[in-house]
């Protein structure tokens, strides 16, 4: 029977577990088909370095509770494996590694680049004359892989930094009168304003707010947003600003690296959340607070998208079959069927037309004025931040599982050095 | 009949706002000891300028969704009243007010400030021979207030930092093999450690995590700390790292502010939590990442405590029946009645002993080396984020209730600049 390999790919997200599970427990439903399920310990890594883990020592209930866990239960890793002439050595080893336990099915679990690996691992099978199936599952905060509508793990970000934005506007709007008069949240999106926009649900007819975006899409220009800053002050009382880590410069250099440094000459370490809130109170004099989620919003897993999850799960699911029909270096997508009801879809996605493509945020999504989105940025939005899907709590907390990750015993008498 | 005033003072919380129902409706529930019930637009501000609210034109389903709605829905403010000496026009100004919407009874929701302020709005008008009774609703994340075994709004926060850095620790541990290893997340509480040891939370028994707490209570000491941030990513992989914004270094200077300047001259933006960050990468060479929450961790009503909910709720509904029993110059307290089962109820605490007395962190609630809590903390800290309480969602938000805040007419000529 042949095995399969699964690994965790980039930075982790709230629900990439879920679409392990998916992985896992679809695996587990066709014995037939797939043997064993091993695992890489912190990713590709594990399959270079041959530390693999054998899932089939979970018991069926952590599998399950990996859909409530955040992060990446079997590590993940920045490691990027270059062209095929660059990095030949690992290319080969992962195949090596992978006659050696007769592993036929690879499910790599990343983004942009992790999806480049994947292709990249079928063809130097192919080229090697070894019978392996690499599917790409998606995950990636930035939502930025091309032809999947939206990327899982995104949604869950949108919905934490939309409520948080929501949720620190009704506090800036009860201390405006004598104190706080502007409040500066940064959020992750270093090359798309995907997560930037999403910042923006928290504004709607319902529950307005003075809210300005600065997208990484829109070259900082400090005038006007501090002529927008004060206009707002001056007309709601505060002013909330949504700003993304990769804002960049009338120069088109990164703000948050062009700036300044401290007394030893170090580049200062805030980044570009207290660099804004610093220009309000220099230009304005106005009283700030800033707030910088960092991983607090990729890992918020008590307040993650019940679409998200199920979409996580969904693409773990899909991948398994279809490595079951046969395919190879292929993508479970997410198609969007329709905005309203919102009905989407898993479609099969070619791996060359997702691998090193990243998808922008569209022009029409960003407001005319630059400072926050439009009605087709909210249609393709809002379905994705929809739904609850709260973990077990336990005493007040969360209860996350952590696997067992028993490791297979090597085959190989060569090691890999990473 | 008499009517009531009722404001909220200082920094808001999730669930003040549960004290403000708490409040309304008890007044509701008693139309014949209380004939209006007017709220200070923006705290006391309100008060004095008198800029008062109808709250009798709010819908009950209004008012009962204060109860899932973070912040001050009327508006608090940074205002305080000195001593009767100094501020006296202003203790006058308030009776003057009072005394021209026939306001008998005083409803003052808030921290130490707002405790003394409070008293002496007593006192003031004992002297004038104005008929008022002056009651305290205790509100503060910084959980100082003496008497009461823990204060309204605490408990929310505690479980906002201890669910963020148990799930920003799942992060870390999945990245940390070829990318983060130290994550730093800074937390409110100025002068005293309380929200630093709930961080402490996060790490327990059964999901335990590298974790290391700076206190406002231990002057730092950068070598220990760096030697021990070291031992844990030795050890474990990596490291968590909660730091008060209130840590003080070697000689007692806040380094927050003690610190580093960027290229103009201009104190450094990035708080403490950037700094210690900064320290790591410095002494260690290791990748970090660090967070600051502000005022997310004290506006998430999303992840609000339920026990703090209830006693949010408690403290309001116990102020109105004290206040018709006749009391004055009081406090309604949690007392703590038993540990294992948690149970608590309301005591009467005379506000002499509250005002301007700061409750500090037990030595013995920090473990010996002072970067831990012990078992007592955790018994003292648990039960206070127990249950949860989520608000309404629509489309993937929370929905939050903002209310009409219809003014009250005028009755004074003379106006009053604050």
């Amino acid at each position: 029977m042949p095995n399969a390999f699964y690994a965790q790919s980039g930075g982790v997200t709230a629900v990439i577990n879920a679409s392990a599970a998916g992985v896992i427990q679809t695996a587990r439903q066709h014995r037939r088909q797939i043997g064993k399920l091993y695992a890489g310990r912190n990713g590709i890594i594990g399959a270079l370095t041959e530390d693999l883990i054998d899932t089939g020592k979970e018991s069926a209930r952590s599998i399950a509770a990996l859909m409530h866990t955040p992060a990446g239960a079997f590590g993940s890793c920045r490691y990027k494996l270059k062209s095929l002439e660059e990095s030949r050595a690992q290319y080969e080893r992962l195949i090596a590694v992978f006659r050696a336990h007769d592993i036929r099915y690879f499910f790599y679990n990343g983004g942009n680049d992790s999806a480049d690996t994947c292709l990249k691992v079928s063809q130097i099978a192919q080229a090697l004359g070894y019978p392996l199936q690499a599917i790409h599952v998606p995950k990636t905060v930035d939502n930025d892989l091309a032809i999947t509508d939206n990327c899982p793990g995104f949604g869950s970000v949108a919905k934490y930094v939309a409520t948080s934005m929501r949720e620190a506007a009704f506090d800036v709007a009860s201390m405006a009168k004598t104190s706080t008069k502007v409040f500066v949240l940064e959020v992750m999106g270093r090359h798309a304003g995907w997560i930037t926009a999403a910042v923006g649900l928290a504004d709607d007819a319902a529950t307005p707010i003075p809210l300005l975006l600065l997208f990484p899409e829109i070259r900082f220009d400090e005038a006007r947003f501090i002529a927008s800053v004060e206009e707002r002050v001056k007309r709601f009382g505060y002013c909330c600003v949504g700003v993304s880590e990769g804002l960049l410069n009338a120069q088109g250099k990164l703000m948050a690296e062009a700036g300044t440094r401290d007394a030893f000459g170090h580049a200062q370490l805030g980044g570009i959340g207290p660099q804004i809130a610093g220009l309000v109170k220099d230009r304005l004099k106005l009283k700030y607070h800033w707030a910088v989620a960092d991983y607090l919003q990729r890992a918020a897993r008590h307040i993650a998208s019940r679409t998200d999850l199920e979409q996580s799960f969904a693409v773990g699911r899909v991948a398994v079959e279809m490595a079951i029909k046969g395919r190879n270096a292929v993508m479970p997508a997410i198609a969007r069927v329709s905005d309203k009801p919102y009905r989407w879809k898993i479609v099969e996605a070619p791996l060359a037309k997702v691998a090193n493509v990243e998808k922008a945020l569209p022009r029409d999504y960003i407001s005319k004025d630059g400072f926050g989105i439009t009605d087709q940025a909210r249609r393709y939005l809002s379905p994705l931040i929809r739904g609850e899907a709260p973990p077990p709590f336990k005493d007040g907390l969360p209860q996350y599982v952590r696997l067992r990750n028993v490791a297979v015993p090597k085959k190989l008498a060569a090691g890999f050095e990473v």
